[in-house]
């Protein structure tokens, strides 16, 4: 075979794919012997880097060599154990191999046509999925009615999706038709203040504009204050504005906090809201019966979306998106050029999941969700929801315990948010010293104007020896902060 | 070690890593046994899956039987040498030991301070690329001025980044922090009528709509008419209309027509649109001088993309664009929410490519592109380009040699569309008879009203003999559909 048959011969692709599965192998094994957060200065990796393509072949073994080198000292580890900022990011070995049978097989899933075993398995995995999650049955394919899911790359598309369908049923379809610059009422959208940065991002792509998003007002426990969501309704439509969407957040990506889905649902039935459930960070907590109180008004839901490309432990990208009426979405995305037209798509019959998103291409990602159930089973992801959300909750009463720190809010499920009583630049002073010790990652929000550390727990090898070393290191750099 | 502390212990990966690398060894070197297009019929490959996920672990040996037993049959072999539909679908082994790493690490690349190697290998990577292309130098980093590129997931969210760009330069921000539902001129975008639907989904999804999107007539080669162009720009702007985006096309997907970028660019210029260039389909081709006459006219294009997850080999997703000024995207993409602040974002010296795009999260997507050009070395890029070109050229004649049919529009690089004259009718019994057959894949488009076959030639293992053979059936399968 030359190399004009085949980038590599199957001898060459065998070798240095054992090579490669033994070096992330030990590249897991041994993650904790690295600094958790990268220190390289900017620029440093490129300059390391030839300023030109290579005209001539070369091996794996040299690339690795040049990962070791030059790479690996640029890289913040986001499957140590002691990851503890930003979000859990589990890319867990079985959903690794999941997405590498995904690359091998190559195959486009943007038509049911262009293989139908690729619509076919992630309409599977979306429906085992909500059922994992107690979801409304109505959301899932096997049920009666137009509902289903979808998976996107991140859930700023998914809101993004949901953001233009839900215009489009607001305005008839003129969106899409005529665009937005008709001066009709401005459509208004709603989100607490706490939600996540793509809600806007989302009202800026598709012409809503920030100033079209009322961001509301929070309680104590940085929930939406569904009171203040009803007085900012009723006066934009006092003011000639039309509400057409509402995303409510369970899990905030600063405090975790949970919106009260329950008193939001009938304020978007009132006013013929599409209701969007954001459930990026913390979905994956309803896999365990105790956690299901997060449900509570989800049958109002229009659309709901989790990423298990966060704790559930699916390499990125997978962010799970359900609909109650997925024709909305299909509707409002879906254009039919001569070159894409088949049998199947005529009939009807089948799903062409390219209407449910921006792409139009498509990975064979619902691999890596069904090599992960087949491979850990629902009882070995409840365990390790449970072993987490058990670690926080001991980490809340140490955080409690100990002096000078206290909570900036309720720890939530596996998020603690705390600070020092000593000020907002002692904590950063804290947060600085702990992530360039190397042994831990923290990141940071703000609470009441007030800075804050977030310690966020899900990496699965974590466990309560990781959390408590920690909050050990944690308290000892806060005397040393203070005490200078 | 035991389950809640990894999905997978180190031996069991290693071990099942293995067997799967060995499975995707196996199975490309044997894809040409499989019906290239599935013969599944709609619902029985979901039927044949479990209605709920396991309870309990299980085996890989397990799941690659059910690959094996329920997936294969439903899959379109998009890597076989034998694939000639809508484009190919190169996912060359290197790219997928790349990938392969990407999930392995299991990285976030969504600020620069989240993995600096993510970032900086991304910018190596995008100006390797723009040098190999022989893009104008402004597209790249190591050059002064504010250009660059990113890798999006499609071409799709490419133009639509691009989009909302033009989008807010034309409207001095005022689309992002007010909306467009202001009522003043309507902005207007233009494409050619055979420009790819993502250009249209573009529009709808950024509030621009179906109807302020021309699609200017081509000429007999099917590429955009600059005249008709100019002309619909000034009847535009005699009806209060402000044209503000123009995207031309390097390689149409029906029939592979090149857009006039030198005649374009001037008119983009005159009138103040944002200048974008689709070469998802044949930018590849530009890997060899004796292609770069596509170059013409580029140094005035504000945006260049291409897939190398098309015919370059790099496995999906892989889309790469470059901005002359890269600011003008990052200012309308840019929301820094507190728990995203970090020291590095604000000194200004870094890129965070989550401000390049509608997604926040990301992979470390450079690394299948970096594997690619390690592996095989530019020199083995155009080689694969060359023998690709070349047989379609054979194939050409071939079409023109046979009686019966014609080709419907110019061979262009690596796509060959035909007709036979028995009409329609038989052109489309022909393409239905022939992936029937399951000995390859053909796809169709439209032109001039009638129905055209497309051969599309650029899966790496693609050698003269597989087209010839190809023809040939084609040849003996019309004989049968027109004596009958």
């Amino acid at each position: 075979m030359s190399s004009l048959d085949a980038a590599m011969t199957p001898e060459e692709f065998r070798r240095d794919g054992h090579a490669l599965i033994d070096w992330i192998a030990s590249y897991r094994a041994g993650v904790e012997q690295y600094p958790v957060l990268s220190k390289s200065s900017p620029g440093s990796i490129l300059e390391a880097l030839p300023a030109s393509a290579p005209e001539l072949p070369g091996d794996v073994t040299a690339i690795l060599e040049d990962v070791e080198t030059h790479l690996l000292p640029g890289i913040a580890h986001w499957q140590s154990p002691n990851w503890f900022g930003y979000f859990p990011s589990n890319s867990s070995e079985p959903s690794v191999l999941g997405d590498l049978l995904s690359s091998g097989l190559g195959v486009q899933g943007m038509l049911w046509s262009t293989s139908p075993a690729c619509t076919e398995l992630e309409m599977r995995m979306l429906d085992w999925t909500a059922e994992a999650l107690g979801l409304p049955a109505h959301f899932r394919f096997d049920a009666p009615g137009p509902g289903g899911g979808v998976i996107q790359d991140t859930a700023s598309s998914a809101v993004l999706a949901c953001m233009v369908a839900a215009r489009e049923q607001a305005t008839g379809g003129v969106g899409n038709s005529q665009g937005l610059s008709q001066g009709s009422s401005p459509l208004v959208a709603y989100a607490s203040a706490q939600s996540h940065s793509s809600i806007e991002k989302s009202a800026r792509i598709c012409g809503i504009g920030s100033r079209n998003l009322r961001l509301i007002e929070t309680d104590e426990h940085l929930a939406m204050d569904p009171l203040a969501l009803a007085s900012v309704m009723n006066k934009d439509i006092a003011d000639g504005c039309r509400p057409f969407f509402i995303s409510a957040t369970l899990g905030t990506t600063g405090t975790g906090a949970f919106d009260p889905l329950d008193s939001i649902a009938p304020l978007a039935k009132e006013h013929g809201c599409w209701l969007h459930v954001d459930a990026a960070m913390f979905g994956t907590a309803a896999l365990c019966e105790e956690h299901r109180w997060m449900h509570a008004g989800v049958d109002q839901a229009d659309s709901w979306s989790f990423n298990p490309h966060k704790w559930m432990g699916v390499t990125f990208d997978c962010s799970c998106l359900w609909l109650k009426d997925a024709s909305l979405l299909v509707d409002s995305m879906s254009i039919m050029p001569e070159y894409l037209r088949n049998k199947a798509t005529d009939s009807g019959g089948v799903v062409d999941y390219r209407d449910w998103h921006v792409q139009l291409g498509r990975r064979f990602r619902s691999l890596k969700l069904w090599f992960l159930y087949r491979v850990v089973g629902l009882e070995g992801l409840r365990a390790m929801v449970r072993k987490h959300v058990e670690i926080t909750r001991e980490l809340a009463s140490w955080i409690e315990e100990t002096d000078g720190f206290a909570l900036a809010a309720p720890a939530s499920l596996t998020l603690a948010c705390f600070r020092h009583e000593a000020g907002d630049e002692a904590t950063r002073a804290i947060m600085e010293a702990v992530n360039a010790s190397g042994s831990m990652s923290l990141t940071h929000c703000e609470v009441g104007g007030r800075f804050v550390l977030r310690l966020a727990i899900g990496q699965w090898g974590t466990t309560r020896d990781h959390v408590r070393r920690g909050w050990d290191q944690i308290s000892s750099v806060a005397k040393e902060v203070t005490s200078s």
